[in-house]
């Protein structure tokens, strides 16, 4: 049991959990919390370490998963290296998703058309994670993200996917507006959530393959990542509300775009999992 | 200018962010940022405080407006004072709201029927605060908080409202099931978000007067309230998600709601801000 925060890996933990850098160059992230263990896949656990209470309590559980033994930290050696305040007692190195551009755009197989979401300069990592989360829940098929954008790996966004980060394929671009004219010539239309929008967002139709672009959450989008989208649309508000949480406004389009491309699946019967 | 933060005033504003009790006491709350200062009734405004480096910079601003001079802190003792990491340099105190049940349950003068939101033991400051933002956005009309909510005069959740509790009409029920059985008798119509609802939040009518109920950040709704609703309705999700942040289904719920209520007003010609 190593009960030192002055141990190698209690220190590398923290570095991993501070530094974009660290991660970037281990190639790895930090998942805290039953729940991220769980949905970890198995090929990308690199190491998992539990409190010595955690240990206590569910020690047998890890002998009969036949994953790997955890490294067991103390307590307050856990604490140091845990990023929440109340840790669950475990937490993972796993190892970083890499999508080329064409995997994350590509036509699922047997699926239906692309549903992209498009972030420019998204700044807020609950933010990021929580559109993730809706990205997976609402039946998109990929995030692309402008350089500008946080980092993913950051332990706040993880936290905030609840396991979608495992599933849902992204890439970060550098030349965002480049991109998004390429996927233009080759079908995908880009709609821009914008507060000038000439539209209004639901009397758009998104059952073929598209893309939302959001914008940073003060800024909103970029003029120039506006004129790269085929379309700005807005999404009207009543009373003196100037403008909706990023996360909020993606989940209105991602859910109008689901919402449409259901409607147009009853009649053949495709199945969908519900809850 | 005050430059100790063992003054009275600044020791109060420390209070004042950090308990619950020490703002109802006092029948107060604080407000940071300019758009929060300019947006405060001025019927509401108790004090403002702003630090030494704000005043040079807009100082002359306040002669003009009209307002009543603030206080100055030093930067130090502003900072102390201050809820956020980085603040902008002006923050007020501001007297709360209280609405009656009644108020906030009421139909708008001259506008449409009811939209209400409830909430049960929501706990996160982050998503009360984006609900009363995207309430006001999407139209709704009130807000119903059990008591086991989140103080909703937390600075956290006063910040994500982005001005909307101004606006907002609120209240705090203490017992929740009841009072919705009471406001069915009045002819609202009450949906739970549940994830075993019978039916898809979108093949109901939310044109009538309406509220939905939306639970706990981990638990859900808790079986008594969605007993209480008139219909359970889920929200669709796709891939392995298990279920959708507070904030995303609070807004895919209330914008479903505006935009059908959008489809019937036009015909007659309504106008409604859009942006």
């Amino acid at each position: 049991m190593i009960t030192s925060t002055s141990n190698q890996q209690v220190k590398n933990l923290i570095q991993l959990q501070k530094k974009a850098k660290a991660r970037g160059e281990q190639d790895v992230f930090v998942v805290e919390g039953i729940k991220m263990y769980e949905e970890a896949p198995l090929d990308r656990l690199v190491q998992t370490f539990v409190s010595e209470s955690f240990w206590r309590a569910h020690g047998p559980v890890f002998e009969k998963s036949g994953r790997p033994d955890p490294v067991i930290l103390s307590d307050p050696a856990f604490a140091a290296a845990a990023d929440t305040r109340t840790p669950q007692g475990i937490l993972c190195v796993v190892r970083q998703y890499h999508y080329s551009l064409e995997e994350v755009c590509a036509p699922v197989a047997g699926g239906g058309p692309q549903l992209l979401i498009v972030l420019e300069n998204l700044q807020d990592p609950g933010n990021l994670g929580t559109i993730i989360r809706t990205a997976e829940a609402a039946g998109a098929t990929g995030v692309l993200l402008s350089e500008g954008c946080v980092d993913i790996f950051n332990p706040k966004v993880i936290r905030s996917t609840m396991g979608s980060v495992y599933r849902m394929p992204f890439c970060y671009v550098d030349r965002l507006c480049d991109t998004l004219r390429g996927l233009r010539r080759r079908g995908i239309r880009f709609y821009a959530a914008h507060l000038a929008g000439s539209v209004s967002y639901d009397t758009e139709d998104y059952t073929q393959a598209g893309g939302f672009l959001i914008g940073n959450e003060s800024r909103g989008l970029s003029d120039e990542a506006a004129r790269a989208a085929d379309v700005c649309v807005k999404i009207p508000m009543c009373g003196r509300a100037e403008s909706l949480n990023a996360g909020v406004a993606a989940a209105v389009l991602m859910y109008e775009a689901a919402r449409q491309r259901r409607k147009r699946e009853k009649p053949i019967d495709k199945v969908r999992k519900t809850y």
